[in-house]
């Protein structure tokens, strides 16, 4: 029996995992279920899967909690600092599925915690990543990685002889500007560029995936995941996103994960880990699939992945200058006060103008962030005017 | 440092492992090795190795090789006796890779000697499969497929929960007949059938990969090998041979194995195994590979297929008949003497007529094997007339 808590239990993430959670209650008991506000969802699930404690971050939300959980023995409680408590409290496993920076400090409690900590989003690793790995190695926590292009390495990787491996193969679908030239980007819509081929995503990821900044996000995230030299680890377009990733060894063996374009298979594996547990998702099909293509990554058209590969080799507060200025910058791109191509050259002018130390606490990174955040804003105003 | 027995050293697969074992002399040390009469290139190899023991299956060899091993101090034998001993010398790990019915008795000895013993041929496993696990379970042998596919899917098993397998995915190229029609192969020549599109290999394996009884006793042979129901296993055709195969879980996670056409990454997987040693063979480059292409096989095109699903599913004698009566088929085909499409048929007749109980002892099985030869060449005589 693994107790299980899910912070960020509402999105997503969050409503797939309760979803295998509840497939099989005689191997998973819930701790702790936490939200931002959405009341209605949480209480209901925490009162099918009979959770201990349910938690909204947004205190406010916290009385009408109190009674859709009268009379039921669910404890409940409200606040950041109360989200952070839950995320101490020691779950064998602990979805963390909070987005944004709000999601940082529950799971660096979390890890600090100990037990199975799965990551499902880019900020905690890109941002916070030696915050996060640093309290790993000292609690002894397991870090499990839920998006399905880390989900596809960890499967494929060796844990004990990371040495062998000679290349890791990080696919991406290269977007919905796969095949335009700059030109077209250039006067690209909202509406085109959140229209992504595979996956049935979030408006701001469907854009970072069209910038192709997703793909250059998640090398940093597996740089800091896998214990394998960053130069090491290459994209590759795979326009079908059947092919997750791979990890290449040094005998001439590449073992590669495959699946369905559905957050259930990744989360089912962390879940299980390292036992496996049914979905219920079709086998894949691959004659019916038929081809599967693969391309280089262009970095002239998409200038994101250098801006990825150029923060991640200089470390420090790089990634997290990158995350939090290319986040104001899709923003604006969404609400039409950019172009398309002005995404990432936001964020190479912050990352040109702003070069504070390391961050070593998550008080100086969320500061960081913050100061990122006005600068790459001051530059949308500019833009735009 | 590992004890290493090549059976088999001068042929493709033993030249290969030799050419690894001798790139790291620090990990392996030679302890054996085995050849049919190939003196020159056994006496080389085991001074080059400084194995301690050298023997030849053809016993009218063995004074040439006396002589070639003249003040070296490698012992050396001769006669299929002394290759049976020199499989029960119990090194760490044994490369059986003896063609046809004479390895039977070698991989048997070395089997029952325990240690890793790797399978490079179909016929232990198809035609005395049940000996040969019998005989792994009693010692505590660890057997390992060497070639690319059984090998892929040894790499991607979790064999410590065979259960959560939903299926085996076993890739094959299709061959060169892929796209032909039942009356184009009725008049297939030799030359045509022996163009296999990506492995360099002998004729009866190239002969085999066209009429597709090649993928068939594979089938049989991963049946044997992986504790998964034999239902579960699914070929499917993949023209390129970049995938070798692959296993598909209950969460939907697949995971595939890819790599070169070269013997010498399988055997390396083997050689290492669980570690993992350095080949010389260029990383697999996806980018410039473009495509991966997938197709469901014909078994009316190809009745190869069904012959072995069906002589999998009555088990016994019948997959050493089927061996056995392919080899005389592919033979009389390679001969000139019966068209493409009477190799299946002839084992499909041998298969009508011959129903022994299954064997129990490698001399039964060696009597039924010789039967089935018997009948199945007094059924290409009847056809050739």
């Amino acid at each position: 029996m693994r107790t299980v808590t899910i912070l960020g239990a509402t999105g997503s993430v969050g409503t797939s995992t309760l979803d295998l959670v509840e497939r099989e209650p005689e191997r998973f008991r819930v701790l702790a279920l936490t939200a931002n506000c959405d009341v209605g969802r949480l209480a209901a699930a925490a009162i099918r899967t009979r959770a201990e404690l349910a938690v909204v971050a947004d205190e406010s939300c916290l009385p009408v909690l109190r009674d859709a959980l009268r009379g039921t023995g669910i404890n409940c409680a409200g606040g950041a600092q109360a989200v952070e408590q839950t995320a101490s409290l020691n779950a064998d496993w602990t979805m963390g599925a909070i987005v944004g920076c709000a999601g940082l400090a529950p799971i660096l409690a979390a890890v600090k915690a100990g037990g199975t900590v799965v990551v499902a989003n880019k900020e905690p690793l890109v941002s916070a990543g030696e915050l996060i790995l640093d309290a790993a190695r000292k609690s002894g926590a397991t870090l499990l990685p839920a998006d399905s292009e880390h989900n596809a390495i960890y499967q494929c990787l060796d844990h004990d002889r990371p040495e062998r491996v000679r290349r890791i193969i990080l696919t991406g679908s290269g977007g919905p500007f796969r095949t335009w030239s700059a030109e077209q980007m250039a006067r690209a819509t909202t509406a085109e560029a959140v229209a992504h081929p595979n996956w049935s995503m979030g408006a701001k990821i469907s854009v970072d995936s069209a910038t192709m900044m997703n793909k250059g996000l998640e090398l940093i995230e597996a740089a800091r995941l896998f214990p394998v030299p960053h130069e090491r680890i290459e994209i590759v377009v795979h326009p079908q996103s059947i092919i997750h990733s791979a990890v290449d060894y040094v005998d001439g063996s590449m073992l590669a994960q495959l699946g369905p374009s559905d957050m259930r298979t990744p989360i089912a594996h962390c879940l299980a880990w390292p036992d496996r547990m049914a979905t219920p998702m079709a086998p894949l099909d691959l004659v019916g699939i038929g081809r599967l293509d693969f391309d280089a990554p262009d970095p002239d058209r998409f200038p994101a992945l250098r801006l990825a590969r150029h923060a991640l080799e200089a470390g420090g507060a790089r990634p997290a200058i990158l995350n939090a200025a290319n986040e104001v910058a899709v923003a604006a791109f969404l609400g039409g006060r950019i172009g398309f191509l002005e995404i990432a050259a936001t964020a190479d002018h912050v990352l040109g103008v702003y070069d504070p130390a390391a961050p070593v606490t998550l008080d100086s990174l969320l500061t960081i962030d913050s100061d990122a955040r006005r600068l790459a804003g001051e530059r949308v105003e500019a833009l735009a005017a």
